[in-house]
C-alpha cells in the first residue's frame, strides 16, 4: 500500500497518474463514497457508489481500512478488495492525506509505505494555489491554511520528496516503489529461492 | 552505512566497486587491521594498519563498530572516522560479512541500510566459486559451505537484490540507497525547509 500524499498544489495528483501509467504492477485504490454518481464516472471504476446506510454498515463492520467525511459525503478505502489484490502480489496507489494515511498506518502498518510530497518553496505553493483557484484572496487564504495543515504532518511519513521539477520527483517516487519492492519482508518468494540456492 | 553482504561469488565487490565509482557522496569505510601492510597498499586508504596492542586498545575503549579475527589478524571499523563523516552528510558502504553487520546493526540502528546480495542459482554459485579458486574439490566445498552459512543469513537483511545480471543488480541497488536518502528520518535539513514552507 503505496501513499502519496501533499498538501494541494505540489503535484501529488500528477505524479500518482505518472506511476498508474508506467508501472502495470500497481492500481490506484478505489474508494467507496456516498456522494452521488456525476456524468463520466464509472461505478467500480472512479469509485463504489454506496449509499449511506451501506457505508455506515461497513464502518461498523469495519469493512474500511479509513475514511472521513468532507461535507455532507463519506468517503472509505473497502479491505475486502486491497487485501486480495496485496495477497495476488499487487500493489495499491493511495492518494490520501494525513488523516487518512494515519488510519491506514494504524490499521496495517507492515504493508504501508507512506511518501510525502513538499513544494519546492512557500512561493510556488502560492503561485499554484492562485493559479488554480482564481479565486477571492479569502478563499486562496484558506486554501494556505488546509495546505500548511496538511504539512505540518511531513512527520508522519517514511520518505518526503521535494517536487520542485515533476519528472525528478516522479524519478524519485519511482526509486522508493521499486526500493520497497527489494525489501526482504516484501519478497514472498524468497524463502523458497533460498532453501533452493542452500540445498 | 551502507551495508553490501553476500557469499562470495555472488558479485559484491563488483557492485560496491561501480557504487564508489559513480557516486562522490559515498566512501568505503576504512578497516583498521593488524595484518602486515602488502607492496602496493596505502595506510589509511585500504587499511589503517596498526599493531595488535592498538588493535586492542580500540577493542577495549569500544572504538571499533565491529570487528573480527580472521586466521592470525585481526579487523575492524573505527568508529570515529566514520561518525565525523555521517555528521558531515556522507554515505559510507560497508563490505563485510553477516557477523560484521550483526555488530554494526547493535551499535547504531538508525544509520544501518543492510542489503544482501544473492546468486541467481546454486549453479550459477558453484560455478562461480570453481571458475574462481582452481582449487581442490575440497576447497571448493568449504567455499561452497562458507557461502552456504553466509546464505544463511539472509534474514538479517532489509533488502535483498538477486545478482542474475550485474548492471541490473547495480541499478538495484543504486535504487534502495537513492530511496534510503529520501526517507524522512535522514534528511538532516528537512525541518527547517518544512518551517520555511509554513512560514
Amino acid at each position: 500500500m503505496f501513499i502519496l500524499s501533499s498538501p494541494s498544489g505540489a503535484g501529488k495528483t500528477t505524479i500518482s497518474h505518472m506511476l498508474l501509467a508506467g508501472d502495470p504492477e500497481i492500481s490506484l485504490s478505489v474508494s467507496a463514497t456516498t456522494r452521488p454518481i456525476r456524468p463520466g464516472e464509472v461505478d467500480g471504476q472512479d469509485y463504489h457508489f454506496v449509499t449511506q446506510a451501506e457505508f455506515d454498515r461497513m464502518v461498523e463492520a469495519d469493512e474500511l481500512y479509513e475514511w472521513a467525511r468532507v461535507f455532507d459525503h463519506c468517503y472509505g478505502t473497502p479491505k475486502a478488495e486491497i487485501r486480495a489484490g496485496l495477497r495476488a502480489g499487487r500493489d495499491f496507489l493511495f492518494d490520501i492525506d494525513w488523516q487518512g494515511t494515519q488510519q491506514l498506518f494504524q490499521k496495517d502498518q507492515q504493508d504501508v509505505v507512506r511518501v510525502f510530497i513538499l513544494p519546492p518553496s512557500l512561493e510556488e505553493l502560492q503561485r499554484r494555489l492562485i493559479a488554480r483557484a482564481q479565486d477571492s484572496s479569502e478563499v486562496i487564504e484558506s486554501r494556505m491554511e488546509r495546505a500548511r495543515a496538511e504539512i505540518s504532518h511531513w512527520d508522519g511519513y517514511d520518505y518526503v520528496v521535494v517536487n520542485d521539477d515533476v519528472d525528478a520527483c516522479f524519478a524519485k517516487v519511482s526509486q522508493i516503489l521499486a526500493a520497497e519492492r527489494m525489501k526482504r519482508a516484501r519478497q514472498t518468494g524468497l524463502i523458497g529461492f533460498v532453501r533452493e540456492l542452500m540445498r
